[in-house]
């Protein structure tokens, strides 16, 4: 049996209160077969971030768990932050990661949201592949207004009804925006400048948004500790536009503009497919594939074991 | 509990009759928590290599079921082959691959190689990282002379005693030479050029054996099917000389005698991070470590299910 594996990044609307973070962090580690990777709280944005990976099962019950916990314990009339948001639980994204393809995890996030109506009477919203029209593809269409203009208009307007649920929010923890997408890559390039306005030149060519590469968002800022001029891009779709491919682009439009790429970094947890098909172009590779990966080829050797 | 792994690559005197690596396979597959990730036959070199991964104590005992099981099929006195051998199973070298550490892999071999004794009173040698001198380090010092020879020379010379059992070989499969090594990499370079010659010079100066990179071995052979000659190298330690430093190498040599690269191939498996210490060096990446890749983590976070 090949391993299965998915990843969730569920966000919180609770960055402050380190004892709401526990219990969702609680609620979300007892569950057999999943594991919490990694768990960020910002309290300007007043939201935690939770990387929760296993198999699929047990990532959505993982998953389950702490979105329960935060309509529970987190109240939106008493929350603000920087950061859009339209609920207690914000946002559940089901990433593929290997052996489940994306439309496997379409499915998962559908049930998982008809499962939050169901038990926990909070609507639901789907988003990105998981999105049941166009127009909701788009995260930021989704959140617009937020939870304190959403409410109403999930009340009165036609068009910002929830897919499952309602009419109208819960009165404390809002809507949940259940999704679907690839695995972002959170990649960042310095500049041999302190001069921001190039690294911001550069991101404007680079991204998709500007008529740039397909899947790539980039800005320029300035790394203030080491007077840097940085690239930091999000690569939302890595096997489109992989590693390699961006960083070329960064280093032609850095030389057009006469400065140079001083180093980068890679921001969180990378699938190793990603690196090694930059290293595989690099090394100029012919017979390259993910099957050549050591680890990936024993997880799919070994019985399943709930992993 | 992290995730331990180590790997095995046993290599059995039997390149052709099919019935009997089946059963040597069959043996081997009989452990839950190892899984076979490859096998191959050579009819020429007489040989089979199988390589086993999983829990150390899986690998372990797959590895035992294959080299009885071989002892009990396999009579070196009707065998021949143009690959120097002095086992029925000839070789078996411990890897480790994660989690695992060298000093355990030695361990690891040594209560190996004493129950091979114990149970099929075949003696064994240890070599690589489980030699008990330095003239065992080399395979080749442990395999001189072959079966033909070695079976007298283990009941007369002082000198080529085994390190467990004995004294003499075992009538028919000989003894086992149990070792501990790293991961080896197999690695080749395509040249613009069919002059052998040429892949023959770049070899010599990147090989250690002649002052090149320590943990390179390196030879020039001429690709007939497209007429290309070919650096074809073993990288015995990545961590040491990894596979961009290779291929920079290559390149300089390469550039320096009037050719280019055409292309490289990987051969067989390699650990996600040789391929992403290579892509961390290209991309320029600052913060690169083993601890960024995706399935590592996850790995290290699940509970420990033998595997």
């Amino acid at each position: 049996v090949a391993r299965r594996l998915i990843e969730c990044v569920p966000n919180f609307s609770e960055g402050r209160d380190a004892a709401v973070v526990a219990a969702i962090l609680n609620a979300i580690s007892s569950v057999a077969g999943a594991a919490v990777l990694a768990h960020e709280s910002d309290p300007d944005h007043h939201r935690s971030v939770i990387t929760i990976a296993g198999s699929p099962d047990a990532v959505a019950e993982a998953a389950f768990r702490g979105v329960a916990e935060a309509v529970r314990l987190i109240d939106l009339n008493r929350h603000s932050g920087v950061h859009p948001r339209i609920g207690a639980a914000d946002v559940v994204p089901f990433v593929p990661v290997d052996g489940v393809g994306m439309a496997e995890c379409v499915e998962i996030a559908h049930r998982f949201g008809e499962r939050v109506w169901r038990e926990l009477k909070v609507p639901v919203y789907f988003y990105e592949h998981a999105a049941r029209t166009a127009a909701r593809r788009r995260l930021e269409n989704v959140r617009r207004g937020r939870f304190e203009a959403l409410r109403e208009a999930a009340l009165h307007d036609a068009e910002r009804q929830p897919d499952v649920g309602g009419p109208g929010l819960h009165p404390t923890a809002g809507a949940v925006a259940v999704g679907a997408r690839k695995f972002l890559l959170a990649f960042n390039i310095n500049l041999t400048t302190s001069d921001v306005s190039l690294a911001e030149r550069i991101a404007r060519r680079i991204r998709q948004s500007s008529g740039g590469l397909p899947h790539v968002k980039a800005m320029g800022v300035l790394l203030s500790s080491r007077n840097l001029a940085q690239v930091s891009m999000n690569l939302t779709d890595y096997e489109v536009t992989p590693l390699h491919v961006v960083y070329e682009a960064v280093r032609r439009e850095a030389e057009s503009l006469g400065v140079r790429i001083a180093g980068s970094e890679i921001i969180g947890l990378m699938p190793a497919h990603a690196l090694a098909m930059a290293a595989a172009h690099f090394l100029q590779c012919e017979n390259y594939s993910s099957e050549v990966l050591l680890e990936g080829r024993i997880a799919s050797k070994m019985v399943d074991c709930g992993v």
